[in-house]
């Protein structure tokens, strides 16, 4: 999709910040580059022709939206994910909106590996036991032969699904449209009664929100693990605790969560055979580095006037895939 | 390589048991079974046909085998290391030694995998976080487009250099000889100096014991990180310990040990980045069927005058490979 720059002047380029700055050096001078927090989002978004989300978890975008007076052709947010950003306004104005599709699919690919792998081979029992000095051998599980179901048919939703087919883990694929090698929500549930493994890898969208919920872990089987790395709010939390309390399930884990950072006090720190990380599945020495070329490439083809890849379509919520 | 069953009667097959007992099921009828422990296997070696390392902890064969009076012609371990049973009387005599070459391949792989993958993904210290509630984000390292190092050319080192490449991790393979896609112990020290990943996955020979020592570990990148799941006696473990102390390299995991059980007070329980396992890497659950059955299709094999595969090369200590 072509977004025309402003026919004259150097345009100026708003940028949400968070702690480390994006680096932007290639654009110095080409840009006008003002930095703004939260506070002061919505008085500077009128002059804005474009919009920079570094703060990708920030959620000032869609306060601050709404307001009067014009507003950037052009949002660019920092992140695979669009929920901290659309707002009815956002979606319906002729705004384009552009997200970092594919710096995450790697590495966030490997983390599930990492997680599955973790899991299978029962290694945060085996931390436990180290800690205690005691030697207690156990049998483990060989991954390959077992079966995934990984939900989310996005660039992060396929590389995970590749990583674990080359692990010999028999891999499906759900999404929003069955088309060739995706499955379609209606062949979601008799998937899941079937999986070793279940990878929650969706966009935060009307349809997903709370898909995994109390009746979705009692389809499951008692020996499977589920993982959620898309957003928190894939899942009812009270609902995966009681499963993994009751073993409807035999374990889990998860990277995102409904409240992020997770407070001190969620029973989800303790929750029987639940490993917590703090949403950093996707992010390996150097992302910051390239999300910030990432914005400056998209950038220089605005600038000359030429397409802009990965544009969210806004009523969905993610950038449509093949 | 053939070994001549005796001609008439039915042949007695010793045990050397551990618990839980071998399942032989379908030799019932066509050997005289007969169980034997630590102490009673010097006056049982005579009577036996074929001997049957079960318990493949022990090393009471060694100390058995060089007495009076005839011995097996057969004998098979269920293990793939032949550290615990050769002794010099065994090497000089026409005993033909088989292993259970296979059957640890591909779970051990999976279990490097997973320990590569975990020190990649600072999953330890996420259990340690989690234990303390605390969220604290950090950046992980990708694996794809990183380089190991796997010393050892046996099938348990070639399931690990294809399971690593699968994870688009670069992989040198190191053995006794140089080949076709196996470097030669010349190449050994410049591949560790490149290395992030050195997995050890020889066999305990006499050029290979204490290999892993102070030099080496010196050799190694800062960032570099070092897994053992062949013998325990492949790695000086004191200079191990001052390389991590002394943050020589970044990380280790050892799977196995001079001692094991390893004592609980041995300081490399609490070896600053180590990761201490209970010798489980190729154990994942049915191996111990899987290990019964292999050995029934090698005596139905003998038994029947044909050829015996996984025939040990007593001098060098392992199956010769491709």
């Amino acid at each position: 999709m072509t977004v025309a720059p402003p026919p004259t002047g150097t345009p100026t380029l708003l940028v949400l910040d968070a702690d480390p700055l994006p680096r932007l050096g290639r654009l110095t001078g080409r840009a006008k580059i003002e930095h703004t927090d939260e506070p002061g989002l919505a008085k500077r978004l009128p002059h804005a022709d474009v919009l920079l989300v570094w703060d990708f978890t920030s959620h000032a975008v869609r306060e601050a939206w709404p307001g009067g007076g014009p507003r950037p052709r052009w949002v660019h947010t920092a992140s695979a994910g669009m929920d901290h950003l659309l707002c009815p306004e956002l979606v319906a104005s002729d705004t384009v909106v552009t997200n970092a599709r594919g710096i995450f699919d790697q590495p966030i690919a490997e983390y599930v590996a990492a997680l599955v792998l973790a899991m299978a081979k029962d290694l945060p029992r085996t931390w436990e036991l180290q800690r205690e000095r005691a030697w207690r051998h156990r049998e483990s599980r060989k991954v390959a032969g077992t079966r995934a179901c990984v939900v989310g048919s996005g660039p992060i939703g396929r590389a995970i699904a590749r990583t674990l087919k080359v692990l010999d883990i028999t891999t499906a694929l759900v999404g929003r449209t069955p088309r060739t090698g995706v499955h379609g929500p209606d062949d979601l549930d008799r998937l899941l009664s079937r999986a070793d493994w279940v990878i929650a890898a969706a966009p935060l969208t009307e349809q997903t929100q709370g898909m995994f919920d109390a009746r979705r872990f009692g389809v499951m089987q008692p020996s499977a693990r589920f993982v959620n790395v898309g957003r928190g709010q894939l899942v009812v939390e009270d609902a995966l605790a009681e499963a993994l309390a009751k073993r409807w399930i035999a374990g889990a884990a998860l990277d995102v969560f409904t409240d992020e950072p997770l407070p001190a006090d969620s029973p989800l720190w303790q929750a029987p055979g639940l490993i917590v990380s703090p949403h950093m599945s996707g992010d390996t020495v150097g992302w910051r580095d390239e999300l910030g070329a990432q914005f400056v490439e998209l950038y220089e083809r605005w600038e000359a006037g030429r397409p802009l890849p990965n544009v969210v379509d806004k009523k969905r919520g993610y950038v449509p895939g093949h």
